[in-house]
């Protein structure tokens, strides 16, 4: 048990990790969770017999990558370890493809989800008939080049508030009450990185169960013709749940960062 | 048995593979190595019940990667299937993390390790405390960057022909006779691709066996001052065997490119 008579003290994760060899973000029975690995380094780092639960910002799904995850968990404030010998310990005991890229004390009020003010994804693409071996698993193939202009051209429409309940997958059918699926996009954007390579990258206040990958999935089907754009802008404004899923591979989307307010006393020490 | 009554067709194949999950390019009795894995999807492919051999233009260790090696193979000529068929019947039969990027026919005096003229092998590193999950195996984690003028002058120094035993490893003790370790260096050249990462590149009419990677680990120990530049020059000039041996990891390694004769018709059909 943690020891009482020492107050807890919190601290903020800074988490990269490669999405192919885990089974998503959230503990599960087999053990092979990013949660479930970062939460069994914490308990060797700390020799706690007991599991310390590390909260996200948010889950990602079995294949997601992230460069910039935030988790948050609180230890006894009996471990004088600083922010760089934890990153340091954690690495020591954490499989490679999961490193802790820094570690901040923060204040008791610091929650990594509910103190996050915007989360920015980015969608990789590569283009070829060909995947090459660095690729794989790490992009979603297409095999010949997205049209720049038609993808930047809806991806305009869509920052702003919007309801967004045709980009989202209900991850629980006995949902009791029918909570708000409506957010702001603060950013979304489209470049050709190379001859061979896409990337788009979207900003907002939060994002609704696979919404960017079904936001991805159906972008690329207007700029296919497998959808116009009178209908995409349809699926955008509905009142009601359309029956419409494009969902995008989750192995070329990336968690790359998580913003929290602006005032430093209210994330960090 | 091969079909006699066909002549045999040769082709040329450019592969792309990510060297970490196997055991080297060379056949092994594991069936782990890439050729392996090529000679299956061959005899696959060709639905030959022998071993079709493929011959590299040479062999690359245990976790070193290619962009793009090349081999050669011949098969009936009764198979008429033409080189993007090739590419396609081959990947579909290919572990994922080997690609056949391209395959050409090519006339049977082509050799993939005798006809080459020049290789070009990169060399990767990663500056930092933390090696960010996505290059975990790809890349040699220093925590600090190099001195760029420090490694560019040394550079400069092994351009054109030298006798450079003192940078290979004897591949068999028994060698009948000693070869000619002298070997011409055409270009040699080191850029920081950004804050976090650097490139070396390096072309010549051939390598020793690990002279890449014991060429880097040399110019290494002399950018962290555990060698003296007279100390380095007198490893490229000496006349003997000196007792100095710095191999860097195989996983910054990368067999980028083979070039053949210029003449169109003393490499492709």
């Amino acid at each position: 048990m943690m020891n009482e008579a020492h107050p807890l003290q919190r601290w903020k994760l800074t988490l990269a990790y490669d999405g192919e060899p885990f089974a998503g973000w959230q503990s599960q029975p087999c053990g092979n969770a990013v949660q479930d690995h970062v939460e069994n380094a914490l308990r060797l780092v700390t020799k706690s017999p007991v599991r310390l639960p590390v909260h996200a910002s948010g889950r990602t799904d079995a294949g997601v990558h992230a460069e910039g995850q935030v988790a948050h968990f609180d230890a006894s404030s009996k471990l004088t370890l600083s922010g760089s010998h934890w990153v340091r310990a954690m690495n020591a005991n954490l499989h490679p493809r999961i490193r802790v890229m820094a570690c901040e004390a923060a204040t008791n009020t610091f929650h990594a989800r509910f103190s996050a003010k915007r989360k920015t994804y980015g969608y990789r693409f590569y283009f070829g008939e060909t995947l090459p071996p660095h690729y794989y698993k790490r992009a979603w193939q297409l095999h010949r080049a997205l049209q720049i202009s038609d993808i930047q051209k809806a991806l305009g429409t869509i920052v702003g508030e919007h309801d967004f309940k045709n980009f989202a997958v209900n991850r629980g059918k006995n949902a009791s009450a029918p909570l708000s699926t409506r957010r702001t996009i603060f950013d979304s954007r489209y470049q050709q990185v190379s001859e061979f390579e896409g990337l788009l990258t979207i900003t907002g206040d939060g994002f609704l169960y696979k919404m960017v990958r079904m936001l991805v999935g159906t972008l690329v089907d207007l700029e296919r013709g497998r959808l116009t754009k009178v209908e995409f802008d349809r699926l955008l404004n509905a009142e009601r749940l359309l029956k419409r899923s494009a969902c995008a591979p989750a192995e070329g989307l990336y968690l790359l960062r998580v913003a929290y307010g602006s005032s430093r006393n209210e994330t960090h020490l």
